[in-house]
């Protein structure tokens, strides 16, 4: 079982080091510290174990360290930056294995990103030795990547040349699209096995700076320094702890505080069931403070987090993932509420830019989601956002027959009209209503009303609205229905179907550049027994099939 | 060999009619009409052949029937519309087969779009009778969608229920960024198998019109004459004749008036040599349309998408085409003079829109690309967009030393800075200098210029400029290179790197959609000996691998 829990004081692969407004991430893997597998992680390569430390580290900095302004991405070895994702880890994971780690790598680099443009926490590199595939990724994914201009040093992509796989991290998106580097020159670097150094990475922008490797110490400060100064994050402010996640794990559940997940393996479902608040939340700065990771919106990103990767990485045959929530509306609304008067606050910024980051890992996860709306439900403002986020969502028109609670409703806050964005930029309500500017507005215009099924079906909110009598066959059908499909044909609907609109640096790399890896990732050119990826290393050239697809 | 020249007299599958400024195009598939393989067209299901016809009546509408402002895209069978793609073609395909078969089909559909939106050619559906899959997904790519109210006709994307596979024309993004299907409904319309019907297809929006079938003809007649009021078209107008194209293939080369190609099959390549005219093309409106079908950017366009789709279909084993050009600029540019003024004559606009489309083959061709600039070439204006096109160029600097032709040199006309845009909706300098306004600007300024290497190189409008000592060794390694790379790993990168900035529903469709669609044409689930589409038809179940990737 895969745990993504961990904690500064268990790092194997890096070091964390705080020094006023700087902090400095340096990479130092541990070779004989493979996650799992019969592989060396040699020469700063990494595997799931070293990106799970990182993520940790990022999630960290931003809500123990509010006084930390810049971080410095270095390596802990002198001669190398970082070779990437190890090469034999590759070559021996299952494909889902390859597809997750990348996903999950990828969504680290953009919780990098976040940061930098969100959070006043912006991120630079020093590359000192080479950087290539994954390596240089990390850095394509900070604000500024300082070179040593040494003869040796260089940044490179060599994954198409060497592996007959594509820079699967971001890189081919990052490189044109966020580095603006010229498709002729893109093409060139990213066929070339040894990279670009000095001059010419200058030049085609592929870095921002050259130092001489004498100057590397000062240049690093000097730039984290200026860097720094742009930061709007608190000049005075003490870290919220973020202990370790209690949770209990059986064989058919999981447990947290707010989030519960029981597992239905015969139908191949896990359902989700987050519950609000017990109490109203604190609204007062201090008094969330003094809450900590125990306020309920930060309790519930991280939970919620946890329990995605969770199904993710552990429970793959689990294809459809039932999402409900249970407890009062008012509680849920309270804490939105919470969230909106204090916006401007650095850790409540950082927990709704955390809930978002949250209900992003849903939307890129490869599994049907279905919402259920019942009796006894709260979904409100974030929980909402759950209904939003699913593929399809019932909603009880009316009570159960045999139970007094009183009729679901559901009530959008401001948490559902921008802070939470998709991928795509746009809210999910936007995302929803995408070409429809009435039906939006429409659903603007009910912020604050407890919707009925009526009133939630007639505003677009809810799929269907079955009542009591047709409620337990027709979700029985569509879970049923969900499960005797072709996981990978769903997965493919699913990917296209939820990010209508504009697309963005993220929904290219999960669109566009995550799907054609994974394409390549089935490939006997790459995959196969004379495939590059198993040969690697091998001292025997790959056999390829010459004809282009 | 797959020959796509045709001609309504030779057409097996479809009817076109043309009655004043109404055209009417019908699907009437000879069930025996298969293109190769042991199949039946049953239901009026098409396969490449089908698809080749109608590409080419497209084609032909525009050119032939200037005063055609409508087409109405119907069956010429009483009960079913179109079942889509055949299903055992695609069962019995190799993965190969497959992707083209997707991408031809699809840059079908664009071209219907595109006449739509930018020739005054409107298209209109009118379904009476079930349009299952690939049958909707045509629909899709018209404006207006008439649907027979009568109890039994429906649209359905039944693709991923019944074959495990995606709705694989652009069936997906249409729904949701087309028509604007809110997300939850499109995930329900795309699992269910036997789709929707009458009122709800209205009020989801998947069609625009609903009659009753005694009512067809009329609605028909009504709708195609207001979309024909709209029309740009001109009031009087002779068309121009396609004539069949001339051609000569051997083992080594394919040969047109002005388009010559050479086939390399031990270096993996094909060349591709344009000529310019050899005398100044006609300006006047009446000249050019004496010279119709001879009219060189004319000739270019036909003659350039015919090589395209040859060796895309018949040649997939040449995985580098070089491109290259021959003869006088100053003719090219006459040419392209002739076109930008005369922009808004209807035959004229239809050539420039014929050289985009053919370009944008080009862009999303899965092959590498490399322009070659030397001495006696013309890259200027819209051959210039061949080197802008390709993944690298190289631009000789001086003279061969065995050769008294002068230095070679590129020049940019209008053609370059707007009429031919890519699939990205930016021609391709504005793509090419994406994010860098200052170095567009540069280009911009130099429209009209002979640039010699040294200043194509500082305009960033080639790759590379090696003089003749280096030029025989560097672009004899860069095509060696290309050669060894694994032709699925080149693929996947050209397509990362040649698009970037803004996406569009073409981008869409040819990045994330056609991506997920090759993943899953190469999974177990859907191809291996127990996948849905292997058994479709023989009443075994598929039995799917449940595993989430």
């Amino acid at each position: 079982m895969i745990d993504f829990r961990t904690h500064p004081d268990d790092y194997r692969h890096w070091r964390l080091a705080v020094d006023g407004a700087i902090a400095t991430l340096a990479l130092d893997v541990d070779e004989g510290g493979a996650i799992a597998g019969d592989y060396t992680l040699k020469l700063n390569s990494y595997d799931l174990g070293v990106d799970i430390e990182l993520a940790d580290a990022v999630q960290r900095l931003r809500f123990e360290h509010p006084l930390v302004r810049a971080v410095v991405l270095a390596s802990g070895k002198d001669r190398v930056f970082c070779a990437g994702a190890n090469i034999s880890m590759l070559a021996t994971s299952s494909h889902i294995d390859k597809v997750n780690f990348c996903k999950f790598t990828n969504e680290t680099r953009n919780a990098i990103e976040d940061a930098s443009a969100n959070s006043g926490q912006r991120w630079m590199t020093a590359i000192a030795g080479t950087a290539a595939g994954g390596g240089y990724e990390l850095a394509l994914a900070t604000d500024h990547i300082l070179l040593v201009d040494d003869g040796s040093t260089a940044v490179s992509l060599p994954e198409v040349p060497l592996l007959a796989v594509l820079p699967g991290t971001g890189g081919l998106t990052r490189v044109v699209d966020k580095r603006c580097v010229r498709r002729d020159r893109a093409d060139f670097f990213c066929t070339t096995g040894e990279g670009v150094r000095g001059r010419r990475a200058l030049e085609w922008n592929l870095v921002d700076e050259l130092v001489p490797r004498s100057r590397l110490d000062d240049a690093v400060a000097a730039r984290a320094a200026a860097l720094a100064e742009d930061s709007d994050r608190p000049a005075e402010a003490k870290g919220i702890a973020l202990p370790p996640l209690a949770r209990t794990v059986t064989d058919d559940g999981l447990a947290y505080a707010h989030v519960h997940v029981a597992l239905d393996r015969a139908r191949g479902t896990a359902t989700l069931t987050v519950s609000a608040p017990d109490a109203p939340p604190p609204v007062e700065p201090d008094a969330i403070y003094a809450a900590g990771a125990d306020f309920w919106p930060l309790a519930l990103a991280r939970e919620l987090d946890d329990a995605i990767l969770h199904l993710r990485f552990n429970e793959p045959a689990l294809g459809t993932w039932i999402l409900k929530t249970a407890g009062e509306a008012d509680q849920v609304a309270a804490a939105d509420a919470a969230l909106a008067a204090n916006a401007g606050d650095w850790l409540v910024r950082e927990i709704a830019l955390y809930l978002k980051r949250t209900l992003k890992r849903l939307d890129v996860s490869a599994r049907s989601l279905v919402a259920l709306i019942e009796p006894g439900s709260c979904f409100t403002g974030t929980l909402l956002e759950l209904a939003l986020a699913a593929d399809r969502s019932f909603m009880l028109d009316g009570s159960f027959e045999d139970s007094n609670l009183p009729p679901a409703t559901v009530r959008l806050t401001a948490m559902n009209t921008g802070p939470l964005p998709m991928a795509n930029g746009l809210s999910r309500l936007a995302s929803r209503f995408f070409g429809d500017d009435a039906a939006l507005g429409n659903a603007l215009d009910a912020v604050g009303d407890d919707l009925d099924a009526e009133a939630a079906d007639a505003l677009g909110l809810v799929t269907f609205a079955p009542d009591d009598i047709d409620w337990e066959d027709e979700v029985r059908i569509a879970i049923e229905a969900r499960a005797a499909f072709s996981p990978d044909a769903l997965s493919g609907m699913e990917a296209s179907l939820r990010f209508a609109g504009p697309e963005t640096l993220e929904t290219k790399i999960f669109g566009r550049l995550s799907a054609w890896q994974n394409w390549i990732f089935q490939r006997p050119n790459t995959v196969g027994p004379d495939g590059a990826l198993k040969l690697y290393g091998s001292g025997v050239q790959p056999t390829f099939d010459r004809n282009r697809v």
